[in-house]
């Protein structure tokens, strides 16, 4: 999908929102095992059936299919047909799968997730630099999403170190390598090897301070953002400091959404979760 | 598999070999698709009897199977299967999935590669922090290979980042917190996560003059190095700053072994190329 079609979707739909498809078998009702030979399949028709005019965006969590193994993966191959043949199509597809590796094997993975189960964007790790995120560039009207900040404890680990003295530094006229932090150097690198119609930035809601200061950066580049709802971060804040005129955000929320009912009435309940962030969507996006 | 049992295996085996199970199926010998309905795991089979009694460990590399799809992953399961059962067993197995997530997602991570699909010991991938690591930690008996330096020409995007002026600075008592490298950083301080029971280190067999440096920094632990043979680090020269009084090292090679021939005799050039290293290392180890 190109940009401009992915804006003119958000437009139409009033919506930015990216469903997470984090489908856990431990955690769907279980009367769908009872009707189904692919529980995890048909738990995930029905979230999207019930949700689909009020998404942009689906975004299937890897892990939550590798633990269940080739079956799995089967789950997930079944889904993506399901999206790419839906009447309310067409959809954004992001593999949140945090792949990259050296170039031959980047090579593969785009491989896997484009050309093997048609997504339209793939999320990246950018520790391994340059070559390892370029394979998933070369690919037309197919994206990059790589990890700027991400929405977990963790991401104060590494993504947020930067020298103590830069300041007082350059105000002596003297410059740091380490003028900015980590993940603010991703950004900055990376746009180096893309541009805004193919690569993404994640940037955690958790982080609402900084995301003034990442839309800066990268004034013209989508960004995705998980860590609204569970992990608490106001939907009106976020939006406020990184929508552009393109909309240029993707906000996602997975469990607030897929999990919002245990029974039955799974489906509706998803629904409700979904057109109420929607609805703010289509305010945020009219003002 | 305890780090002892490993140290023993290498002692046993004088090798300290893993061979990269990097099969793609537009590389394999063409004859294999007609003697199997899945050729890559007839070919990982027949690679794994001409080099067990040399090789300490397999590492499968995910992205070759993934490029197959739910096809792929059986492949791999086939093949786990065969490495487990195998009467010259057993060996140490890592899968080369370099991932990481949120702590919830690392978890079902966790499963898919130590519960789903059996290995020992997986790649991961340090950018989002300790609560994406620790996941891969608890389950007993496997380990969480940590993403330190790596072999491509990437790695020296980020992971050798630090202030231009430590030194300098050092020198006036004031300490900065970059006055190591972002990946000394990295094998620091996820060294709090885990113990040299549970962790080990990747850190590319290219960067030689960076090996003594890693080894200082993490006497006890177990290093994964890939990037001699293609990449053109020499064997000795790595063995001489790495080994340490449990060996400490697996050394992984994968094109040059498993591409070494190309037609009916594909299995004895492996096994000759698989030999050269061995025997090299089995003076390395005597010395």
């Amino acid at each position: 999908m190109k940009k401009e079609e992915l804006s003119a979707l958000i437009r139409q739909k009033a919506s930015f929102l990216c469903v997470g498809l984090d489908t856990d078998p431990g955690l769907i009702p279980p009367f769908l095992a009872g009707e189904s030979e692919d529980p995890v399949f048909e738990f995930n028709r029905r979230i999207i059936d019930a949700t689909i005019d009020l998404a942009v965006a689906y975004k299937p969590n890897m892990a939550f299919y590798e633990q269940m193994g080739s079956k799995g993966w089967k789950s997930l191959e079944r889904t993506m047909d399901y999206l790419r043949e839906h009447p309310a199509g067409p959809v954004f597809t992001i593999a949140d799968a945090k792949r990259a590796d050296i170039g031959n094997t980047s090579q593969r993975y785009a491989r896997a997730f484009f050309d093997q189960l048609g997504f339209d964007a793939i999320t990246v790790n950018p520790y391994l630099g340059h070559d390892s995120v370029k394979p998933f560039l070369e690919h037309e009207d197919k994206w990059a999403i790589v990890l700027a900040l991400t929405s977990n404890a963790g991401a104060m680990d590494f993504q947020i170190l930067q020298p103590q003295l830069p300041l007082l530094l350059e105000k002596f006229g003297i410059k740091t390598c380490f003028r900015k932090k980590l993940f603010e150097l991703v950004i900055e690198e990376s746009q180096k090897w893309g541009s805004p119609e193919n690569m993404m930035f994640v940037t955690g809601a958790t982080h609402p301070e900084q995301l003034k200061n990442v839309r800066e950066l990268a004034p013209d580049h989508f960004l995705l953002l998980p860590g609204i709802g569970a992990q608490g971060a106001k939907l009106s804040d976020i939006a406020r400091v990184t929508l552009n005129k393109d909309a240029g955000i993707i906000v996602n929320s997975s469990r607030a959404i897929i999990y919002a009912g245990e029974g039955q009435d799974f489906q509706s309940k998803a629904r409700e979760a979904a057109m109420a962030l929607q609805r703010e969507m289509a305010q945020l996006l009219g003002q």
